[in-house]
């Protein structure tokens, strides 16, 4: 099976860090090169302070590795970084150019899962010189993917399932990767679609757009609208002359009527902005979606999109929605929505009651929460910076760390036990209890006999010898599956973006609810097989400095 | 003058917001898309709490702007995007398929100057369909490459001058480009490295990096080491034929005369240390940096990091020094230098005291700044996700805004006053006072006279009337060059990373300190000539909303 590239094609063997290439001259030179190494990619912590974390980048990180080549000159470019002061042996390089990843296997947990933390998300093993040249490209491709798609699934989760959630972030993102990379994984994390249109080119995401403020105050007055016709929308015979003067019709209509409101709606309209609206109506009339607040929502942006919007009902269009981007969003959406509702009964327009509200303007989990707090009547959230950047946690610290060479386990000591490393290489499962929800995820030694449904199983805390519970599980699924396997290439599938998106909605919606709400949730249990434990503590002995135990 | 396209291939035309499209069409079915518009790229507050921002990306906007052309496939697959119901007329799609830059200007302020809120730091005019095609890519470009030059200028002066500081931020950054982008504007900010390989390749930007704790850990015992020798530095025809022996008569010798100190320095070391040490010095010998914290720094990493500096010095090398990962720094760092002081005494190495301690772990600014306070001793800081991620603050709030169309004066007004515009096409000028110090930027009219050197000239904050001050300027520096004259194509040079990274190093070292300084910096001010603020508020009376006074 062939495989493209990475889909930015600044991924290349060379996006890794210098270390990575002078110790494998250092591998190389002491003849330790070619050792079977096996190291283990996950994180320590949740973002977000939440309990929960959505697996993202498996796919860039497998098609980087099919396509792993050095090409000439960046072997040149290599020997010239490594040649600081003396020369290399030039074996070296004839050894770099052969290296691909025909003896390297992937395991990992399909994209899209929702993980946690110590529990691997991705097992590298191969020559270790090779490997570690993988280190740094698997980090950078899984780091942000996945804690983007898990910002994007927080978001959906306060948001409620109702609504949508459009992606708006381009523009703030870190650089252009930032924003390709943020419209992908959010769409993965449950969003509905992206502003972005590259994102859009590319993976094939829903793309939604209107116009700025800038496009209502480049218009003068209505009077500069050359081309007034408008065909009805369905009989194709019958044209509108004058769509300009429908629309101020009904303007004087609404005014006349708003008058009788004891409220702040109505009065003289913004001019600029009764352009602006007419002429997109007139580009897209039977996709008029406004900017309402560029001069006032209710004096102006509402009343001059419900002139424009029902003169579009005249000749058989239904108008999209208007976007609010300023202000406060609850009482605006509610005020908005009130409009509505009188103008469907007042005027006879069934549905205009139900005409879409977006809301946007620097949102995020906490303002969507407030939001929901203060009832508001908004359909659809444009969100942008916060979700793109991670503004909340702008990082997620997945590690790379050597669990085995040669059939030996390793560990890694630290004074912080957090940063303890669980050695050996391991299997993962996920148990399930009685009502379905997952229960506890177990790792094992390799060849240990895996959990057994209706079996009892005991579960322990890694490094808390006090934390332990048997488990009988109804259903025990095992978390990594065989995606690369060096001589033959690709294993598992591929599947497509919108089925990485699905088994990610349908996995946080199995999550016990407690996990997932965003005060104090409650931690997901991560445990390791007795025979596991004994054997973490037994090399922690052994390993530990003389002097002390750590 | 033909100039490249941007670093990244993924930036293209199609690297914009949807709506950009929308309006594209609204304006060219409304016969407006030609009219000459003049939007200001500018920001509206200065990151991480600070009162000064670093200008960066505008090479990237140039490049862009230069290749600026829809390829057939993007035309189609805008085709696709706006046909969402009706078909669009397609006189529009040839209009879009001959659009180019040709009729654009760009006028900006020099890359890698410093610069502050309000004052526009791009000027984009042209026809207004292509200049709004151009705001996403441009904030996008600049946005984050402004944030990063601006935290790494930041954590450069807290880290002091004399400090080396390397970028090791690739694994944990926001994707490829993330990487990529942020190795680029930390150099532009004042960095003098990065671990980043193909940052180094595409910009020439230094490169740095030893070894992993995986490294340390993937080794045994010195045993393993097959080729055991060494060649003399300067005297070729010597060899050490057991240079692992040299190390372990060495490691005696430290740990006979550790016995006579008083401290927690010596003792037994671990043995995969000294392997990996040993190792990686028969590979480097003269580059022979040490990661020393895998086990224990005081116990077993420095005496062995000793032995192996020392054998090496025997054969004539001088090791490079050694790096600390995790716990005490500052702590670590001053007891590694004592230890230092008294080999070199010791054993009369000269200059084994003054051996590179570099530091890293999660640093940013306030660990710095707590590490300035406990007097370590570390030379050169390792910053990784902190600088590249921005994690302070992970977004620049770039905007762009039209502020003329057709000769017209634009405004945007806002019930926040800070999001006012501030209209018109303008010139801009730094006026500098007696001690050298910028004193004040002044935003005028394009066509007013420009401040003069000596003579007293009103400088008014833009929305406040009380706040003004007449200035003297001893010299005046107009901000913006052009650098992108549509039939022309570019103007101003772009100079060399390099050369933009000496005027950032350089303009920051000429502010004022008060503006510099981490806690309550004074505010650089930034004003409009008399004229111009009499002409916002002229403006902000007529477009404001009938009702109310915003």
């Amino acid at each position: 099976m062939v495989l493209a590239g990475p889909t930015n094609p600044m991924v290349t063997p060379l996006l890794t860090d210098l270390y990575q290439f002078t110790m494998a001259y250092a591998y190389w030179k002491a003849g330790k090169h070619k050792e079977r190494a096996v190291f283990d990619l996950y994180f320590r912590k949740n973002p977000f302070g939440g309990e929960y974390t959505v697996f993202a980048g498996l796919e860039e990180c497998i098609k980087f590795i099919a396509n792993f080549k050095l090409a000439d000159d960046e072997i040149d470019f290599v020997r010239q970084s490594l040649s600081t002061s003396c020369e290399l042996e030039e074996g070296f390089y004839k050894y770099l150019s052969g290296v691909d990843c025909s003896e390297v296997e992937v395991y990992a947990i399909q994209e899209g899962s929702v993980v946690f933390p110590k529990v691997p998300l991705v097992r590298v093993e191969g020559p270790i010189a090779v490997v570690q040249l993988l280190e740094t490209p698997f980090l950078n491709l899984i780091n942000y993917a996945s804690l983007v798609a898990t910002n994007a699934a927080r978001h959906r989760y306060v948001a409620g399932e109702s609504k949508m959630l459009l992606e708006f972030g381009l523009r703030r993102a870190q650089g252009p990767d930032g924003g390709i990379g943020a419209s992908r994984y959010c769409y993965m994390g449950g969003f509905h679609a992206t502003s972005n249109v590259a994102a859009g080119k590319i993976f094939g995401i829903p793309l939604r757009g209107t116009h700025s403020h800038a496009f209502v105050s480049s218009f003068m007055s209505p009077d500069e609208i050359i081309d007034k016709s408008l065909r009805h929308s369905s009989d194709k015979r019958s044209t509108c002359e004058d769509f300009v003067s429908l629309v101020q019709t009904w303007l004087r209509k609404i005014q006349s009527w708003s008058n009788s409101l004891n409220g702040t709606f109505g009065g003289e309209t913004n001019h600029s902005e009764l352009a602006a609206f007419t002429s997109y109506a007139l580009a897209f009339p039977d996709n008029f979606l406004a900017l309402v607040d560029t001069y006032d929502v209710m004096r102006s942006g509402i009343p001059n999109f419900c002139a424009v919007a029902l003169a579009l009902n005249d000749l058989g269009y239904k108008a999209a929605g208007i976007r609010l981007d300023s202000g406060d969003l609850a009482y605006l959406s509610s005020e908005a929505r009130k409009i509505f509702l009188i103008v469907e009964k007042e005027f006879g327009v069934p549905g205009f009651g139900k005409t879409v509200i977006t809301a946007s303007n620097d949102l995020n989990e906490e303002t969507l929460d407030a939001l929901n707090k203060q009832r508001h009547e908004v359909d659809a959230f444009g969100i942008g910076t916060h979700v793109v950047t991670c503004y909340a946690q702008a990082a997620l610290g997945c590690v790379f760390k050597l669990v085995e060479i040669n059939n030996q386990p390793r560990i890694k000591l630290s004074e912080d036990v957090t940063k303890v490393s669980i050695p050996c290489k391991k299997r993962s499962y996920r148990l399930f209890g009685k009502e379905g929800y997952p229960l506890v995820d177990i790792m094992t030694g390799e060849n240990e006999p895996p959990p057994k449904v209706g079996e009892r199983i005991l579960c322990r805390h890694p490094f808390n010898e006090s934390k332990r519970a048997y488990v009988v599980p109804q259903r025990v699924e095992e978390l990594m599956k065989c995606f690369w396997h060096g001589p033959g290439g690709v294993r598992e599938d591929l599947p497509p973006l919108k089925d990485i998106r699905e088994r990610c909605i349908s996995q946080l919606g199995k999550m016990r609810p407690d996990h997932m709400r965003r005060l104090n949730p409650t931690p997901y249990k991560v445990s390791v097989s007795a025979k596991l434990y004994d054997f973490i503590h037994f090399l922690w002995l052994n390993e530990a400095p003389v002097g002390e135990l750590q």
